[in-house]
This record gives C-alpha cells, structure tokens and sequence, in this order.
C-alpha cells in the first residue's frame, strides 16, 4: 500500500530490478523522462531515486544520472516441503524461551528479537490526553469496575471494525481482554484439560507453546509454509489421525514465517472443523498490518456454528502497554465470561473507555496506516541490509505484512549457538528453535522490525551476517 | 479509630448505653458537665449529641436536654458451634451466585449486596491527575509493556508497605497482578490441579468457590467463627482427615462474616501446615479496613518456609477500576511470574506508574483513613438501623473492620428466597447459601456497605426488616 505517490515509483523501479528489465550498473531512466512516463512531477521522480539511493539500491554518478547498485534487492524465498504432521508432544521450551525473552527484551540489546512498534509510531500523547479527559469527565466512575464483558462502547467500536475483517459482530458477541494472550488463555480454558492435543501451526509463535506448555497441554504440530500458509489437506490427516480437541491457527501474517493462508483455505479448514466438531482459535493480531490495499480474510468470518473464536488486540498497532485485546468466543461466550471474571473480574475502567474514544474519534485508520508504511518501509530496507551482509544461500521470507522477517541460513548454522554469539555482540535475535516443540528450524532465526530504522540496526545485521559467514560449515 | 474528639464522646456514651449505665428514657449528663468531665469544648460535646441524635440513639426534647432512644443499640453477634470439616465438594455454585451477582451489580439495585467503596471516597481527582501526568511525562514510554512482574517502583512501595503488615519483603519478591482476584488465581494454579481438595474457612467468599469450581477443584469447609475466626485444632483435623493441596484462608475481616482469626492462631496454624508441607494462600484485601488503630497480622509474616501466598489489592481501598493487585508467592514466584506471563504477558503500564507515583507520595494513609472512618460509621448507623427494623431474635456480626455484615435471620426464613423477595422489592443483598458448597447458612444474609449512608440504604433496610417479619415462619 503506497502511502504516497513517489513510493509508487519507486515500486516500479524496483520491480524493473526484480524482473531484470535493469540490470547492475544499468542507468535508471531520466528524472525527465520517468515523470513523463509516470505522469509525475521531476520533484516526485527525484525523491523516489533519493530514496532508492538512500536503501542503497541505485547510486548517483555526478552528472550522469543514477545507476544500479544491487541486481537482487533481497535474497530468495525458503521453499518448504510440507510434511504431515506428527505425533503429540508435551511442551518443554520454557528454558530456553526465557533465555531468549530474557535478553531480546534487555535495553542494551540492539532490538532485531522483540515485536514491539517503535514508540514514536504509537499515538501516545493522544492516549494520554484521552485517559486524562476520561478521569476529569467521569470522576465518578472513573475509578469503579468495569463490566466483565468490558466497556460497551468499546466492544461496539470492536463490533463495528470487525465487519473489515468480513464479520458481522454485536458488542453482545464480544469479550474485552487484557490482550490478545489473554483472549488466548481463555480460549483453551473454555475447551482444553491439561493433557489434552492442540494442534498449532508449524513454526509456531511461541508464546503458543509457553501457553501450551504451562497449561500441561501437547502440541501437534501442522507445518505452513511461508508462501502458502497452512494446507487444508495436512490439517485433514492431523484431525483424522490424532484425537485433536483444539486448534490454534494465524489467518495471516503468522509469527515468525509472515505465511497467509488464502482466504479458500481457511473457508475449507473451517468446513473440515466444523464436521469433526473441533474448535478453531484464531489468532488475528497481524492482520491490520497487512502492505496490501485489502485487509485479508478470517477464519471467524466462515464460522457457521461459533466454533471459531476469534483473539485480537491494540498491542502490535497502537498500545502495548495498555492490554487491551478482545475475543470473538462465539458458543463459548457464557464459558468464556465466567473465566474472565475469575481470573481477574474485568479489565480496567480508564484505559477501556480513553481506547473506546480513540476508536469513536475514527483516529484508528490514521495509527494503522502509520504503523503499516513505516514497517513495510523498514522491511524493505532490513531486505537490503540483509543482502548485503549475509552469505549467499540466505533465504529470506517475503511477507505482505505483519512485523518479522524469517531467515535461513546457509552451512548448517545452529540458530540456538547464533544466538548465543549474537548476544555476545549485543543482537538481538530469536532462534528459530523457540518456534517449535521438534528439532527443527534449527538453521532459521526470526528478525522483528519496530518500523523505524537505525543506524544501530544496520549494525546489527552487519553483525549478524559476518556470524553467519564466520559459522557457517 | 476515632478520627475526630466529638467521636470519642460520641464512643463514650455509646459505651454508657451498652454497659447500662444509661437505660432506655435516661438524661444524657449536661454538654456543659460532660465537657468538663471529657475536657472537650461544648461544641464538641453538642457535635457529639447531634450525631447521637443523627443515628437514632439519643433524642432532643426541647428545653430538657437530650434522652436515651435506644437501650441496645446494636443485635447480639452469632453463636457458632464450630464443627469438623466435611469431606470434599466439588463446587457448584456459579447458578445461584451468577443470578445473585447480575442483581445486586445493578444500577437500579439499593446496593446492600455488592462490596465497593462509595466513589465519593475514592481519589478519582488526584489518580486522574497523576495518570495525566505520568503520560505526559513519559510519552515515549507510557505505552509499552511493563515488566512481567510488575512497576519496579510500585513494588518498592508494596514492598514498603508490607512492613506494616509484619512482613519484609524486598520488590524483586512481589508479582504485581490485575486485582486480588488474579493473584489467587495465579496461586492456585501454581499448586494444584483440576481434581485437588482446596481448604477454604466457612463461611468462605463466594469468588473463592467460583474460581475453584472454575478450575475444577474441589472445596473442603473448616469452619470460622464471626468472634474467634480459624480454630487451628479444626484445621489439623481437616488436613489430616483429607489430602489436601492447599489451602485458601483470610487473616482478618474476612467476608462475608467478619470474623478475624488472632494472630497465635495464625502462627499455629503456619507451623502445622509447614509440617505437613501444604501452601497457604493469603487473602488479605481487607486488613487494610481495621477500626482499632492498629492493623492485625497476617499469616505471611510467620511463613518461614515461603509457602505462605499472599495476595492482596488496592480495589477495596483506592480504586477498584485499575485492576491493581499483587502477591507474595514465596517459593513459588518463578511459576507465578510464567502464570502471569502466558495469561496476559503483564499488567497495564499507566495505572501502575500512577499508582506508584499515589503510594511514593505518600497518599496512601490518608486515603485509607478516610475510608476505615467512613466505613467503620456507616456501620454503626447500619447496626442502628437493624436494630430498628429487624425482627427480635436476629443476630448481627460485630467485625472490628472490612465492610460486611453477617445477619442471622429468625423463624427459619430461608436466604435464597429471601435473596429473590428483597429483589421484588428492589434492595439488593448476598444470601448465605452463596457462601457454601454444602446446605449451610440458609437463614444468614450478608450486608455490604459502601462507606456512605443514605435516605435509600435506610429504606432498604426497612424493607429488609419488613421482609423479615413476614417470612419468619
């Protein structure tokens, strides 16, 4: 999604790169001549080739115009056979998840490891005017419990956003949480005993298993591949073989392979739920950051019989430190309330009611499109960082939104021991075995993008890819 | 705590009446004499008669001074015989409690039955401001996560705090937790699983059986008396009689029967169960809510072995709405922080930050001044009021703090269609049966008073009166 008319040229450079119309070293069309062909000024011709130049894509040779620098400005997709999936297993990652958590979250640590938006992407004086207004205006409540279910205007704004998302929801149908995690936690309280099978999406987000694990439940694990997303097919023979009594899927933009799973599919595994009686939690968090015009599709939205409970929150868009998520819990509901209010009676009253103003204020797609362009812009810059410093046989992912790139490295290097290199020069990285609960993608690691680049970061991964020439095999 | 002079003469002829040294139609000595003899100013005596008149315990007659209404100003406390505890329930109670809970949560409701501070109590201004400012103040970190376990600065505060408490804890022991309510919930599942036997004192707080019935535990009752609280010889038998997991207890002002168990028993009862090795959860949120000047103690400061929990909140004191609770896990923090971490990754950072700034501004006390004095005199008229309309042979609980009173009602009525009588006639109120697993305490109603008198609570209690009478059999 091009925010602004330059971008669009600079798109079709890029393109003309990708698809060899130019090669390296072949000079880019004039200022003159592309405004021409584009139907754009010299002015908005010149800041796509500045900005090109600063990626550095093209470099500008005095009095002679720009040239280009790279012939691939990012190295190749992975290409993934998925395999069936295999049997239960119990969870045991929480060593070294909180080896990595530990650290990755540290100030100190140059932030490749954590998904955070950038601060200065985040809309927080206006939130805090907001919460100032609420406790000011309704002094009187202001400090009271919410209801269980959460702030009514709240989930009416939630209501109303999901419809984009291809729902049709009343507030009645939603539960305010303290994030998404939350809304997760719920979800297998409402349909899980410890012990039970929950088949998750391989490689995995992994707080799924941190969750998985300290609820004494196992993981099956179903591959996806970054390009496709999941495989109805390969959900059908995990279904058929093991005694599954919940599914943790992400419709797009999955954490950390950015795989999307096409809106055919997800109406198919939904099907196939539906008929093994088998409930689907979604995981939704990503899609608002999708680098597309179109929001993708759900899983919620081809829920005939609400065996689909749809878990979201503002923690990636607007306000992590707020917890502020939600949940579509759909026949689970009744159960699903009782849970919330059990565990801690409701969410807190001010910062539901300053997030239910923001999103009657319409500031939501203003924050959405700022955090969109800013971490699609330093995707693609952390595409050519990367191709420069990293040994051929990289493979990277291409997402179409969401905040994590996968990379695999060449030469068989173990993403726990890069890690632990990578913390000894102070970067942080997530290896790709915390992604599983199986010995794989053990040549993998995941890097985040806060959506503002820094000299620190180009840093980072020049160091990263000096380990992963120096270790390689 | 007598927070003014006139309230200690108000106390004094309080204490005259109830010894007897002023009969029913007796003269109140002079202002004049008394004041001579208190050595209080007249205005201060003639304070002190006014709100004795206020209350409905002494009446003015013009020109002759100020006479005696009341002999007795308050019903006698229950008389329970403490019985041994019965096998294990599972729990099922959420029906009745939910329909309870739907009720009295309601606007239109006269508020006898739900526990919250009237708001006109609570520092909705001053958190408001400090809220405002710590978002203009740290706009860059003012929405990101907080640390897992919690505002290090809060924790410092609680830590502090806890001195009182006769416990010395350090922050790096504290997990800071979204209410009280998380924290046991955190705590038990830190020790048990869906199955184990859990100890909770009888009559016990209607949300310990909802959240065990929620987890799929089972309760066993130990009985608690209104005026001795916890029998450790009962709890030895129980713990030996049944395999128990753990056990939840309140030190002091528990709910709904006030009762206050002495701090020997306390240290009794620790030293047993660290022989026998099972965790006690603390359940500590209304020790704050004492009317003698000084704060009894907790179970936590004998815990030698750190397999004492406590948890406890600021939402029965400062502001219900921010969700802000903590715990002592002891021995179990390491579990307790995962818990935390994979329900909902952390708690909110603005509430946190500016309830920090509340405590470290030392706010705190006065705060919990105003409340202790605000509750502690609605009691005194509630106990009045009672006195006026219940039927002969009632029996109301006496507790020395917490904000409920624990009513015995005579002729045999029974509680839960009292509950739905009281609903007919708009007065909201908790009945007995909600605070067992078993068929006990059918003809007790539970009382909650927020602090604030007012026209509609008196009506209320009329109508309670009124119920009384005509459903005794």
């Amino acid at each position: 999604m091009n925010e602004y008319r330059y971008q669009a040229v600079e798109q079709r450079i890029m393109d003309m790169i990708d698809n060899g119309t130019l090669g390296l070293g072949d000079r880019l069309p004039s200022l003159r001549k592309l405004g021409r062909d584009m139907g754009v000024s010299i002015s908005t011709a010149t800041q796509a080739y500045t900005e090109l130049e600063r990626k550095g894509v093209v470099e500008a040779r005095p009095r002679s115009g720009y040239f280009v620098r790279h012939t691939k400005r990012r190295f190749p997709a992975p290409q993934a056979e998925p395999r069936p999936a295999q049997p239960p297993r119990p969870v045991t990652r929480a060593g070294l998840i909180r080896t990595v958590l530990e650290y990755v979250g540290r100030e100190d640590a140059i932030g490749l490891g954590i998904i955070e938006p950038h601060p200065s992407l985040l809309p927080s004086r206006e939130l805090g005017r907001l919460l100032a207004r609420h406790s000011r205006d309704h002094a009187t409540t202001a400090l009271s419990y919410e209801v269980i279910q959460g702030n009514p205007e709240l989930r009416r704004q939630i209501a109303h956003r999901s419809l984009e998302a291809g729902i049709s929801a009343r507030h009645e149908d939603i539960l305010v949480t303290n994030g998404a995690m939350e809304a997760l936690y719920i979800a297998l309280r409402c349909i899980t005993r410890p012990g039970d099978n929950v088949l998750v999406q391989s490689p995995a987000y992994f707080c799924f298993l941190q969750l998985l694990e300290n609820m004494g439940l196992r993981a099956i694990e179903v591959e996806s591949t970054p390009d496709k997303g999941l495989n109805p097919a390969l959900v059908a023979d995990a279904v058929a073989k093991y005694d599954v009594k919940a599914c943790i899927f992400v419709p797009n933009f999955a954490n950390p392979d950015g795989s999307l799973t096409p809106d055919e599919a997800k109406r198919e595994i939904v099907r196939l739920l539906e008929y093994m009686d088998i409930p689907l939690i979604e995981d939704d968090v990503s899609s608002d950051i999708h680098f597309d015009p179109k929001r993708p599709g759900t899983y919620k939205q081809y829920d005939e019989k609400g065996l689909v409970m749809l878990c979201s929150s503002f923690s990636k868009t607007v306000a992590p430190g707020w917890r502020i998520g939600w949940m579509l819990p759909g026949r689970y509901l009744n159960k699903a309330r009782e849970i919330k209010a059990t565990t801690n009676v409701c969410s807190a009253t001010p910062t539901q009611a300053a997030m239910a103003s923001f999103l009657a204020e319409g500031r939501l797609e203003k924050q959405l499109r700022t955090i969109r362009t800013a971490i699609e812009r330093t995707m693609d810059v952390m595409q050519l960082e990367l191709n420069r410093s990293f040994p051929e046989g990289t493979r990277v992912t291409h997402p179409k939104g969401g905040s994590v790139l996968w990379v695999t490295l060449p030469g068989s290097v173990d993403c726990v021991d890069f890690f632990f290199e990578a913390r000894e020069h102070g970067v942080g990285i997530a290896p790709g075995g915390i992604f599983t609960t199986r010995e794989r993608f053990t040549d993998c690691i995941r890097l985040s993008c806060c959506g503002v680049w820094s000299e620190e970061l180009s840093k980072g991964i020049a160091t990263l890819g000096d380990l992963a020439r120096r270790m390689a095999r």
